[in-house]
């Protein structure tokens, strides 16, 4: 089975980051087979990391940067992660204030972090409705209400779990080119 | 009189970008005793960037990055242009084809590529709308519909027109924090 | 055989970028049973990029961003390529005219452009010379004359084909964990 | 008078950042009449940036982004110092284990911070060594050993304050295009 991490840093009052989380877990359980771990960072392992295929990691939009939490688990942790992770996959969410506000830049420094642990970080090119795509990550302002928004945290999920699949198991049906994601052309106007 | 310069690429066939260029112009000239000349990247010679004190520029968001007409509009003038405009300011802004596709990193790109010529950029701190920011310049998906979209063009115009009249001219009733700008908290939900 | 595509733009004066493509290209080679192909931006074709498996891409630092030429290529062919190329391999390298003048904003804009087509990108973990490494790219001043230079570009072509081989051909013992690569610990002082 | 202050963070460690922060603070107090204070990220108090003109910001470099106790420092008084410092000036500076290693990349995570509390951010044109500048804050890999890696370290603080006195203060003479910098093309080979 393939094995996807869940870690995620959330602000303690309004906790906008996590109520992302159960819609990645269902983007990435969508892909049969798949084994999904969610942690906190507050409550995650060195060994989760270790245990996982792939990471979907998310924290909140601040200063368009990773959240100090979230940068706190990876620093105080390099020497015993760095060089065992290499070639394993990653994608990263963000809950920003506002459109605009730095969720695609926060979502880049996910991203950037994580290629400094030899991760592939990678770009989803599909559309989840009009006007709205995840190329760089899901980000959404504030909690995810609109179907768009719903749907941009599950793709984040499912194609973390498609290339695992792909990739580290070998099942070919599951190249996001196979199945019939939404394209940006039947959506511009 | 405060000089502003707005420079922008478009693609030739919807032109996106460039409905984005009168609301920013209009910002910009919202402050009184700017004087605003526009140029496209077909147009705009090295002489406008001397005059400038402030620059608007603006662009398609392709790949996240500058576009490579505007790229090549500053990579062929290098010679020209570098050592000469230290201590200008610049503010992005651009059209992407979807909220999340590249819209700030493109930004980005676009300020990045201006410090490199010693130009100040700057992130707006204000909200134009619940949930809409412009940090860290104007984005929009498409053309500006919405109010808090053509707001988001207007004010990336009007806040480079405010630190040109308050540092270039002294002018210190410019400074933003001395306007009543939307504060984030007034928008939360 | 795995593919492996080396693309790249070069200055028409010194051309430096151009003299890291044979180290490069040295590094791709070095795993055996790998297929390299090497094209300039004025000959690459789309049918190049739909034949490689993973693309080593490189340009000269101007202004922190993907030279003109470069992007252009990809600007101009985005509706032939968008969508036909995700799940592959890109790696970049530039050259900058200084150290701390750009190159590794350069090599993330490189990444940044090729992950909006949904290629993978990786950082590169292992170091190259003591204070050498290359975790984002290879990046050299110039052209590649120290031997931290000269294998920053052959590490980077390596590892692509590397990645190429374990992830494409299902090569396990290409995966360079399982080499012995230098680590930082071995170089600090 | 014009008011620097350098915020640092510094592993516990090596403590490479705080080797360079002397050099930063020489160089800022190179410019005649400015007041320099620094300040660790233990010791730093929401008053001192308030009090502050300018500030360099300097941190180690771990996984190409903000250290997370330079990130909380911010994350935590965001609600106190947002809205209050728009128009200030900042510069960053890193060490970094190794260059190529992600020191650029941190500088403009310290830039991309700042900017979001509404500072501007610049980049610095001029060359300290041949093949070595600080177009995006000063890197150095280690503690600062090279005439080049001390005088990178300098000229951020410099340049820090030249733009604080000549946009802050009105002292003209201090535009740091009416010295003679090293320009570029005098390094070339």
């Amino acid at each position: 089975m393939g094995k996807i991490l869940i870690i995620y840093d959330s602000e303690s009052d309004r906790r906008f980051t996590e109520t992302m989380v159960p819609l990645v877990e269902e983007g990435a359980a969508s892909v049969e087979g798949m084994e999904v771990r969610i942690r906190s960072v507050d409550d995650a392992q060195t060994e989760d990391v270790f245990w996982a295929d792939g990471i979907a990691i998310g924290c909140p939009t601040h200063f368009a940067g990773v959240s100090w939490r979230m940068k706190k688990w990876w620093d105080t942790r390099v020497l015993d992660i760095w060089f065992k992770t290499d070639g394993k996959f990653a994608v990263p969410f963000t809950s920003a204030g506002s459109l605009g506000g730095g969720g695609e830049l926060t979502c880049m420094a996910l991203s950037t972090m994580m290629m400094n642990m030899g991760y592939f970080v990678f770009g989803i090119t599909d559309y989840v409705a009009k006007k709205e795509s995840l190329h760089y990550g899901a980000v959404v302002a504030g909690e995810p209400r609109s179907d768009g928004a719903k749907e941009a945290c599950r793709r984040a999920g499912r194609r973390l779990a498609e290339w695992v699949g792909y990739y580290m198991e070998g099942r070919k049906e599951l190249h996001p080119l196979e199945a019939s994601y939404t394209r940006f052309w039947e959506l511009a106007d």
